[in-house]
């Protein structure tokens, strides 16, 4: 695996592969690597002649009042971690490398980063399509993965990619979960034992509603209820959300067996300790039929090979 | 020279072309084309394996109130001078080609779009960058041609591509002129013959700038009352605005001779009877000596040859 640091070298090793007819898979990521971000660079090694990883925590879409200096890093760890994936090319830039300081342009997707976590995380989206736009371009991406876990930006950069002509296919990738069944996050580490033992609230409530939903349960008022009434039993987090919505337009859904038979998005995210955590899960109603993506679980580093 | 309406035939073309490493080169349109648009071509020809031309009447960069619906077209004598020019491939979409109807995504440049054009039509520039950013990736160019004329638009599309590292690259053209001078345009095509000789003050009052700053003026101030003064004796023009600006940043200049050595841009807008019509010229000062692009003059198709 190489390490590069500017985007002229990026380019040179992209471009000399596509004009050899080789396809380039990319895992845009801001680092502390977990088996989520694993799990993208193995189906991109699966898919592509050369793998492209980013390692760089984007400052724009941080607000003032985020974590943007305490985001965990651990570059070492990465650079191995992707190493042992097969990951081609690791592109680790300085934030003066991917911004010059006096930009002015700005890629906005208007409504869906309006809502969830935009709602209280404003200008997220936009630093997030912005810089997604420039990593894509300055890689030149065939296709580009994503995690499922972070399900709003999926749909944005999904809808961007699209309503831009963007010339890369966007991959989702199931979300992957703790033994315990909490949702993978390098937001994790901020975790004090209490702190984690409380986040379980959230992956519990997803899985009471998929029973729910399993039982027959098509009525989204009642399923909210139903997940309000759980996250309300844990007095160590604070709800940001708990909403029920379509999983492209993120519109609030009344039935999950709509007529469309399009998915539907159960998304929550709270405050834990130090850590704002976001999980969801994904359903589609077909017929009597629901199929409920609960995303994966980690198989512990042992028994991995 | 193939003329193709959608995306997926004009994507077969350009991604085969720089698959078997040759290079793309692609001029963005509204139609009805005129010398520059010619040159534009010819300068692709010149210097690229596949040249690409779009013809496209973009509704987003017109406002409500301007002529989107007047807009002068002419496919059949535009396709012929394409050809003639040694296009290979001329793209015509219709609006629901480009526009799927509910497009979330904007590009947008901030400060250099408020200024000049943008402030007499807001939204303008948005349209502009949105489009040239699809068009670019339907494309998938090596190189893209802009004409001088429309000095803003291609300050503004310099600087979005160079923000968000769109890999390609950027060439502006020369201005080309009637004999008269005036500035060609499509939308001379709204003009009588009256609005016509008014119109050619635009050009007349930039001569005579032109010669002030070969004479030695180097105030802008000056520079400036003298534009107003000439503009000012035309009652058939309604001026928009007279600006003396840093070509790329757009923000006003005091002095030609700057310390840094930009280059400057004397722009002008102006209402002529049914017509809105634009006109430039750029200065560059290094030491004693100014250099003054007025553009260069159409040489009549009879003398082409």
């Amino acid at each position: 695996m190489r390490t590069v640091t500017t985007v002229a070298e990026l380019r040179e090793v992209c471009d000399a592969a596509r004009a050899h007819g080789r396809t380039v898979g990319f895992v845009p990521t801001m680092g502390y690597f977990h088996d989520g971000h694993r799990s993208l660079m193995r189906a991109a090694r699966a898919e592509n002649d050369l793998v492209v990883v980013s390692l760089f925590v984007n400052p724009t879409q941080f607000a003032p009042t985020e974590d943007l200096a305490a985001y965990p890093r651990d570059l070492e760890g990465d650079a191995a971690q992707a190493a042992a994936e097969g990951v081609d090319l690791l592109f680790v830039p300085q934030v003066a490398e991917v911004y010059l300081g006096d930009e002015r342009t700005t890629v906005h997707v208007g409504g869906i980063t309006e809502v969830l976590c935009g709602a209280s995380r404003p200008g997220h989206f936009d630093g997030v399509t912005t810089v997604v736009t420039k990593l894509l371009s300055m890689v030149g991406a065939c296709r580009a993965y994503f995690g499922r876990k972070d399900a709003q930006q999926l749909a944005v950069v999904r809808r961007m990619t699209r309503d831009l002509n963007l010339p890369v296919e966007v991959v989702g990738c199931p979300l992957v979960r703790e033994i315990d069944g909490l949702a993978m996050s390098s937001r994790n580490a901020y975790l004090t034992d209490d702190d984690r033992e409380g986040a379980l609230v959230l992956c519990r409530s997803l899985f009471v509603l998929s029973e729910a939903v399993q039982r027959g349960e098509r009525d989204c008022d009642r399923l909210r209820a139903l997940l309000t009434d759980m996250l309300g039993t844990e007095p160590r987090i604070k709800v940001d959300y708990a909403a029920i919505v379509d999983a492209a337009t993120l519109e609030p859904v009344g039935r999950l067996d709509r007529t469309d038979s399009s998915e539907t998005l159960v998304a929550l995210a709270a405050f834990v300790g130090r850590a704002r955590l976001i999980d969801n899960v994904t359903i589609s109603v077909s017929g009597e039929h629901a199929t409920v993506d609960l995303g994966r679980t980690a198989v512990p580093a042992a028994e991995e090979r």
